[in-house]
């Protein structure tokens, strides 16, 4: 079993969540939430709050890895920078408490959670809820990203590979094996 | 008197600087360095190294007020995505600590240290170390525009301003004296 923290940045909501993941890839809900900051607060203001709410939730549930949702350059460019700093902050944090940290990109969330990368956000949270044996999904939208973000982490590594340059051989057959995998996967359900 | 941190973010190589600058807009160096982080690494331990590294500097030289660069997307997306989360890091510590934090853009920075927001990075440099009555301009060039971040504040703000949406009168009233003050600025000495 496997105590995963996963993070989808951002500066106005941060969400964050954990979850319990066996070997056999059930999982259990251990937290959910969102930490949000005053949208006319100085940034270091606003990244100070984001990390007090990271913190809380280190030392209450005490993970033991990390994995946040990686940035991309969009549009949106004020915005996307927030959620890049935001995203800072948290790998920062959790590599101060010794947490392996890592990063999956959006698609590769979705490509873990539903089988495939193009999914839409709603078929991602309806397997979260589903996987984690939750009668509705989280809201908002950040909480239950998060919890996505912590399951595709413990599914694509085991729950504790962190993010260097090259994977180790047993990291490289556990991707083999989870290749293989990845038909029957939406039907994982847990035990609770 | 106000001491002012700037700080030139970056995974890499973090630019740090401490200056000291009077309300007559003299300026005396504290402390210049950059703090450094193993490309190898996973990004969490970066940042954690890069935040090590900026607390060391709170903690000797107790800035008043922090200001950090802040960062545009650009065609490298994936450094720009570090030196954001680098950044974060950075706003973040400081807010902690009380400070008050902002950022300035690579522009206004040039236009407060050289009059002219064009300037290449070579003239802003030498006209930091003169500012600071430095023999030379300091290495590497992420030291120097971490000391031409905490000019550029100083200078800007009268050393104190948060970065606020609004601006208040006695802001206000300084911009104005400073817009008036900007051909003269490039003859102010270090009393050192």
């Amino acid at each position: 079993m496997t105590r995963v923290l996963g993070i989808d940045p951002g500066l106005t909501r941060c969400g964050i969540g954990v979850v319990d993941v066996a070997p056999d890839r059930t999982a259990r809900l251990v937290h959910v939430g969102v930490v949000r900051s005053a949208v006319d607060a100085a940034p270091g203001d606003r990244l100070a709050t984001i990390a007090r709410g990271i913190r809380a939730v280190l030392d209450e549930f005490a993970p033991e890895v990390a994995a946040v949702e990686r940035v991309f350059a969009q549009h949106n460019v004020a915005s996307v920078m927030g959620t890049a700093q935001a995203s800072g902050v948290a790998l920062m944090l959790a590599a101060e408490r010794g947490l392996p940290t890592s990063t999956h990109t959006p698609s590769e969330v979705k490509a873990a959670i539903t089988g495939y990368g193009s999914a839409d956000k709603a078929q991602v949270q309806h397997m979260v809820a589903r996987v984690l044996g939750l009668r509705e999904v989280p809201k908002p939208a950040d909480a239950a990203d998060a919890l996505a973000i912590a399951l595709c982490h413990a599914w694509r590594s085991g729950g504790s590979a962190p993010d260097t340059a090259a994977a180790t051989p047993a990291q490289q057959a556990w991707a083999e094996a989870e290749k293989r995998a990845r038909v029957t996967r939406t039907y994982v359900r847990t035990s609770r």
